[in-house]
């Protein structure tokens, strides 16, 4: 098989671009696709103050990575879990990988902040996905607005995108669909979030990281067990596999038809503050402070 | 395993509704959700004239079997596609078959109506279940209007429609979405439509057949090779047994947040008509009536 763009021999074959690449002229799709979908979005502009909420894994370190090759300066923000095991490898990974980019590295350690997940999950019985979902988006937000960030970015692609979209569909779990843009704009009290990654799959991505040797954690979260999330994915790589192209239709026919006539009626962000931290609840006190709290 | 009804000895067991049956109280709770179906929607009463369009296959003799034992007089409408060694043995089950009921059956020969399916998937060249769909589609519609009858009655079931819910979903078919409820209403130049077994799944229809002896055509059409709507079932089939209750859930989350937000942008129906058959159309003359004019 041969590249379409320079005709050398073809390394990725990509059937939903109906296209097959060299490492080059693949390299060259891949930060075309993230510049196409920054500018469809209006996302951010290099006048932008930018952080990139981090984990050390693929896509988190990819869209770092190809930021810094589209001439972004963005910031890093790594979460330290405290996940014995785990968050020691991810964050040397991290750390690593910031001093290859020579760019700025923000850590929280939850330990400190008495939020270490295994401690939580121990006191609250709740699914660990679910509670450090929770708090991870609190500290990407407070750590955006406390050092001036115009844009909290993340690394989700679009298998991630597309799980999440079926999983809220076949539930019509509305509230949630509304928040479903790669483009959720700041409010008051929350960041301004963006996910330049939305057009690229989880292949794609994979193979972007590893023809610039980004180094990563490969090995998934010990606590992790969204068993549902990743049979969802599962059906949709096989209808991806019949029908090629199916992914990006559905993520990008629901920005266009569906998106609009939901919004319409999105008028009601959250107007009440945590009386401790300031963070946008319907509580007198948010989730996250209450976990704080805990015994 | 035990009927929750009863206490006999159960026959049938349902994930999705938490329950087991003996084979009298699953006739009886199947018969309650057509009940439950048809009052959700207000479908029709027992002083409306009903036409049920019967295939000969396993839920359109299931519906107007349950239809009957519920006192409700629906007459048949068989379509003979004209396909050989297919059409005759639908056609003779369906007359046995009215003959059980004691009920009328109207029978529209598409050969003499120079539409056999076969000579115009030759001509077309069209997918035969496209073309078949829109030619039958047409004749229910005209033969309900044509005699009178109040409502148009299809025996498609929750598989049917949480498949093409699937498949209009992945693709975001507005226009399809919003006709996409088990009852139509009446609109000028088109009847009333309703589907009563929308509660119901593939699998309880099959055994309400079995249980009350309903001799059905088990053979699939020849021409059939409707492949990526099979795979759709396929896959909500494997997300159904991981969760049971996921298709009715999804169906029925469909009906109450979606279908209201679609239905408020839908006030354009068709003003035109064929000039030849007075169907509504938005060219001057109907879809079927330009295959009648094909050579």
């Amino acid at each position: 098989m041969k590249c379409i763009k320079c005709k050398k021999t073809a390394e990725v074959e990509l059937k939903s671009h109906n296209a097959a690449f060299c490492r080059d002229c693949f390299v060259e799709f891949f930060k075309n696709q993230v510049i196409k979908g920054i500018k469809k979005f209006k996302m951010f502009t290099d006048k932008d103050k930018l952080l990139v909420a981090v984990s050390g894994g693929k896509d988190s370190l990819t869209v770092w990575h190809v930021l810094n090759e589209l001439g972004y300066k963005a910031d890093g923000l790594f979460i330290d879990l405290g996940i014995d095991g785990f968050s020691e490898v991810a964050k040397k990974t991290t750390e690593a990988f910031a001093e290859r980019l020579s760019a700025k590295l923000i850590v929280v350690d939850l330990k400190k902040e008495g939020l270490a997940i295994p401690d939580v999950v121990k006191k609250t019985r709740r699914v660990a996905c679910a509670v450090c979902g929770q708090i991870k988006r609190y500290y990407f937000n407070m750590t955006a607005l406390k050092y001036g960030y115009d844009v909290l970015i993340t690394g989700h692609n679009l298998d991630d995108e597309v799980g999440r979209l079926f999983s809220n569909v076949l539930h019509w779990k509305m509230e949630y669909l509304k928040d479903q843009s790669p483009l959720l704009p700041a409010e008051d009290g929350l960041a301004k979030k963006a996910k330049p990654l939305w057009r690229l799959t989880e292949f794609e991505t994979s193979v972007y990281a590893f023809f610039n040797d980004i180094d990563y954690v490969s090995i998934s979260c010990p606590l992790s067990k969204n068993a549902t999330f990743r049979s969802y994915k599962k059906h949709l790589n096989e209808i991806e596999f019949d029908s090629p192209g199916t992914k990006i239709d559905f993520y990008q026919g629901f920005l266009k038809n569906m998106l609009p006539v939901l919004s319409k009626k999105n008028e009601s962000s959250i107007k009440n503050r945590c009386k401790i931290c300031g963070y946008p609840t319907l509580a007198d006190v948010c989730g996250v402070c209450r976990l704080k709290g805990l015994d």
